[in-house]
């Protein structure tokens, strides 16, 4: 191991922790060497083709251990603001999957922590770094399409999560969408001041008995004139859909659906092409090995990141916004945070 | 002439007058005897190449003229109401174009009177006789979609109108988004209950001088429990975008741009295709001839019109309720309207 | 009738024949006096809707009638070249449909007829008139793809046609690959020097019987030192596939298949579009009307025609190249026509 | 090192031997140790990062090596069949990059060395394991197009190589279009029986000098009765164009090209896409991990390989039969290898 390596403790290893540690194996330098879950029985074979030495139930023998350089933070979102605190306090680096919590306060607490200890911070939001909505940010950024006069954004899943996911989820628009409010601030360059959100459990029935929905429609109005809508649902049954159209002065700008080949099929009923690919595993699978070469860029050479904890805070307090919205039937200010730089 | 053939008059000669004249040429058994506009001075050529009889400056010479069965209405919004009550009470099978009028109230009134006369009438929203936006009704009625969720509508001009027009026209809502009302009622067979509109003259902001808007979004509540959304805007200087989405149950159905020709050029800069037709004329120039074919196959056979003076009156009232949830900020409940069944 | 108009006489009403009839319908200017067909009962009810005068079983009532100007030559390919020249004896510009005749000599006899007559002479290959085909034609010559060095023509009829019409057809190339050697003369801007072609009857073997194939891939070497290749088959069960590819120094160029809408359905299996415009009644509706409109402004204002007698003969030459290359099983050397200015 | 895991040799360090060893560090259980290169100054920094322990000149301290289990032959194509015939004596499993040899009596030679040793033996033809050309070659197997008819392959490089490499390419047959003559027999599952080509140098005519040429068209006549046509260039300015059109009696399916992303820009001058990824390093990189890993997957578990020996073969002779119709300006036959069953 060179003394430029960075040794790395992976907390929660769940579908998206066991992701990254699977990601890791194709950089060089980076060492995971403790993954942490409460439920760590079932994970002994997977464990096995890591590579780490240590599997723990306790995420503090990781924030605890002075080798450990940075930590990704893969647990479950209520549980993110406290280990954020433990791991700033601890010097490490982190990257925290999205949301940062589900309260604006907790999340401030955190953000100070961090800053206190001025070490590197990164939020999760994976879909920055596909290659196609990287295009669409430079295009926009470089005024391709003149000034942004519409953003529209296509975000609907596969199929539902179970109901026990629903219910912890913090709801469709701090679980969903939340990555949809991201992208709208990502692609515009601009914060969304205003949302009107409208929804409805139209996919299951029981789910809105979770007081939640599965189905909805979410307008949105920028600091810089701009406008944008969202649409989501919970199931789209030919695949992840995820879509977006940038419309401005001189033209528009739109992302298709990734497919897995590009056959087509011509016979007496019409040409048929594939469905999109499946879901976030497999459209974001680049995308997430980008987000994540850029964590250790950003700590190998002390660089900034361009994911910040403001990002994390500002996605939250829209989707809190639109569930306000949702709620009282009228469109909600989104509240801004103009001290918060990091 | 034949008995069965029918005699017409068409009151307004401006740009669509003229067109639907330019069309009758492609029917046999129906001959325009009479065309009246304010100005006639400029339409002499023209007037020389239709095969009509007469020009007149009264448009009454043709509501009085009792060889005349049919008329069709193509003189400004304003003149619509008090045109159509002379018709019906002259007993005329009558064609409009849209909007019926700018006040509820007139539009009843008008009503009343085809009522009373029990003549032909149908309002001229053309989009729902273009194939595409034809087959998208006819998959989604079929239920090939399964229940219908979200409908989305994209409706860009490929320039804004002149300032003189902006100022007459009724405003984006009345005079283009209009057009999108009525094809939100059409493709999801159901009515739109409340809209929530935000819109501003981000093209030309001579516009907002004039009280009015050249770019917006419109979120729909349907009666049937989906949810819609509309945006607009005056200039997409790359043509005519008239798009539509429609999301189910079971799947989704989209309908693109029509292009004039299918060649692609692929360099060294990339694939490039053709832009949309260019604008309403070249990409409803079929569809204008559907539905007055329509027209008059139904007067020919007594039958009923499937676009009626229903839809009319309810397309402006949700261009109303759009421009009040304009100017309050919230959403607006869309006045419904049972008791009308022509 | 204006001193200006035009008189035509159509010879043979079958289906290509009652086409153009009914084309001319759109045009102002251009009467139809007489139309002759050799078997006229069935005509009755067509020829009631055509507003000509005379239907004659004698096509020498229009070549000796004085009044009339042009001559439409729509009867079987056994006939068109004893039309020609009574025609052009008589002075009257000449439209025929593809091909000339089965002959080379029989051609080159009526070529003769129509020099010394100094009457306006087109050969219907109806496809340079595409909108499509003809803006890649414009694109090739404006060298936008720089030099060209492949052209590749895909052309496909939806269903073979009978057996009795293929007896008499003159066989797969002169009756329908013919069209595809225009279309390389007509792209390429050069003449085709060499042709290797080999074919079969997969979709009928009943075909064979009949001495034709009924699938083919025919290699084309130019004068310019581009290359090309045609493939045929006269049955593709999704519809009439007519998609050319021209590739170049600078870039390539590609037709796709024209559809009805551009409505996709995207469900669990897959994204359906439409199929191609059935046949080329449907594909080539518009392209129709051009080319009778070019016949007639060349005759009204004295222009040269672009689609000439030599056209007509270098593809009947090329087809039979293609047949003899067939034939022998190995390339064949096209006769070139170098004197031929028509 | 587990005793299931695979020790290998790499023989040639050129671009292709670098991309597999590359490829091999995501396979766990496979060991590189020596790689071998007749020049290995300037590899140094790149052997670093492969984990390998031995760099030779000698290529024979691989195949005397009794550890080394099996052999990655990514020499030039000269040397493959001396190389093959030493690693089969050693008993080696042997991957070959293509062609087997310039000369079929080499090839044969090296066959019986592998048949006499029973080792596993796979030549590269990487487009079989491209998810597009597999999905394809599937649904023909499936008759999903009935049965087929023709098959049309378009195969163009971006760039020509230099002329040194041309000069010792074995000309453009061998060295490009071969994997399209492994394309036509794997797609349609049936062999090349007779070929047609014409091809001249229109990119660069100092390829001529070295008797080569740059653009190519073949035509193939298949056993089964289907023909094919490969359209070849060495330069496309627009990207790596590697497309196939498989036409049959229940339809046709067609493979477009790759691109790095979905996005679609439309301006005033039409809609712009992504050109298709630039080489075969950029199309084929998912295509080079599945073939390796059928090789060492073939190994482990003693299954039968997919691409033979018999495939180099075949493939070798279609392109000196190509050859021979070029020079001989008519088709040749190809010489077929039923003997040959590995």
């Amino acid at each position: 191991m060179s003394s430029n390596d960075i040794t790395v403790g992976v907390i929660g290893a769940g579908r998206i922790g066991q992701l990254h540690v699977n990601n890791l194996k194709h950089f060089t330098g980076i060492h995971v060497k403790t993954i942490s879950d409460v439920f760590t029985e079932h994970l002994g074979d997977w464990f096995e083709t890591t590579g780490a030495e240590y599997l723990t139930k306790n995420y503090q023998d990781i924030s605890n251990d002075t080798e450990i350089d940075a930590i990704l933070i893969c647990s479950p979102t209520d549980t993110h603001a406290a280990i954020i605190k433990d791991a700033a306090k601890a010097g490490k680096h982190i990257f925290c999957e999205k949301p940062i919590s589900f309260s604006d306060a907790e999340s401030l607490e955190a953000y100070e922590a961090v800053k206190q200890a001025n070490v590197k911070f990164q939020i999760g939001f994976n879909r920055r770094y596909d290659q196609n909505f990287d295009k669409v940010k430079r295009l926009v950024e470089a005024k391709e399409i003149g000034d942004l006069h519409i953003l529209k954004i296509t975000s609907r899943d596969p199929a539902p999560p179970t109901l026990d996911y629903v219910s912890k989820s913090g709801g469709l628009f701090a679980d969903m969408t939340i990555h949809d409010f991201d992208m709208a601030r990502f692609i515009s360059g601009s914060e969304v001041v205003e949302v009107f959100s409208q929804g409805t459990a139209l996919v299951n029935p029981e789910i809105k008995e979770l007081d939640d929905i599965d189905t909805a429609i979410t307008s949105l109005k920028f600091a810089n004139g701009a406008m944008g809508v969202i649409d989501n649902s919970r199931q789209a049954v030919y695949g992840y859909d995820q879509r977006l159209e940038a419309f401005g002065t001189k033209g528009f700008v739109n992302v298709n659906n990734e497919t897995k080949t590009r056959v087509e099929v011509q016979s007496a009923v019409g040409i048929n092409q594939d469905n999109p690919l499946h879901f976030f595993l497999e459209r974001y699978n680049d995308a997430y090995i980008q987000e994540i070469a850029e964590f250790f860029a950003a700590i190998k050479n002390d660089e900034k990141i361009s994911c910040t904890f403001k990002d994390g805070i500002m996605a939250q307090r829209i989707a809190e916004a639109a569930k306000e919205s949702l709620d009282l039937g009228k469109p909600v200010k989104v509240k801004q945070l103009d001290k918060v730089k990091l």
